[in-house]
């Protein structure tokens, strides 16, 4: 069975939910409340010493609990064998580059962004660090929009794409990329593509 | 045939040519040089849209060459097959895990501040942030300290591990770490890893 450790306000625990629910796969939601400091306690920091969520617990029988952190690994993990992730070792590595360029180039600005403006609510010691996640975020949604021309996912050949977990983890800030400050109007393809994943079948939202 | 596009003063390609030493693998460096912009031009942004290196070409007899981005990314790939990289589902993602913290949690502290000091001379304009990078670099060195006890390399269950990719990531910033103000004095495993690392048949040093 897999236990998830996880809070729903973060994009990087949604992917989880998400995966999940679209190949039907059986959980259990562990909520863990970030804002109250629940990734800090003794107990968590045993399933992660990096005191971040999500974590996946893994429990087969009576063999010992395994755990795995950062939300892209776990994916990989449960995205195993399904349509999600594809066989082929140049298709896998650019599901691992769009994945790495989402926890690097996307996530610390528009994840961040949002933090500080819908969970911190816009303080003033934080506004100028909020504009500076500005520049970051646009530069990877152009990245993005110039990618998906002429392509409906991420992954594979133009015009033999389908969707993979790479989808589901630029996703998951993307679609909610507004709590941040960042408007998606000029990012046409970006808004299309939004709408090509919550067609998919088994899609569920965020909350 | 495997052509590297990267400059030797970055650890996230220094990443690929230790693999591909330690594997004993063919392979063609480009430099770019990116001091001088060189991964900016109009040439390099249709191999990577997100003007980074390394990028790794591949070239095979008479089809187009295929492009991948994103230093573990590429390694992934690289690695496939070799004893660098596991075949077991959980000891693959427990990489991935290692490889995303790299990323997230130690390369955007170690690297930018030593990037700050060592490239950039550490200029007035930046002091504030040099000076901010040293928390996250620390919290990070703390997490893989905390990890090494009893433990050779990162990966596989203590007692039984190997030497893995996600050793390679966290090697190629944290060996050139004092380059950043972090000294590794408090951080005893962490330098005994280092040695090990260096001590692995093939090992190639970054210049």
């Amino acid at each position: 069975m897999y236990h998830i450790y996880g809070d729903l306000i973060s994009g990087n625990c949604y992917k989880l939910k998400l995966l999940l629910e679209l190949t039907g796969q059986d959980y259990e939601w562990q909520h863990t409340d970030i804002l109250a400091g629940e990734a800090r306690t003794e107990e968590f920091l045993l399933m992660n010493a990096n005191a971040k969520v999500p974590v996946l617990k893994i429990v087969d029988g009576d063999n010992p609990p395994q755990y795995l952190a950062e939300s892209n690994a776990i994916l990989n993990y449960l995205a195993e064998g399904t349509p999600y992730l594809p066989e082929d070792r140049y298709l896998r590595a650019q599901v691992l580059q769009w994945q790495f360029f989402e926890q690097y180039s996307h996530e610390p600005y528009i994840a961040v962004a949002r933090y500080i403006n819908k969970y911190l609510g816009l303080p003033e010691a934080r506004i100028a660090e909020y504009h500076a996640k500005q520049e970051g975020g646009h530069k990877a949604l152009s990245v993005m929009e110039e990618h998906l021309q002429g392509r409906n996912f991420f992954v594979g050949e133009a015009g033999n794409e389908s969707a993979t977990i790479a989808d589901i983890s630029l996703y998951a800030y993307t679609h909610v990329s507004h709590e941040g400050g960042f408007m998606l109007e000029s990012y046409p393809r970006i808004v299309e593509w939004l709408r090509r994943v919550e067609a998919l079948p088994g899609f569920a939202p965020m909350v």
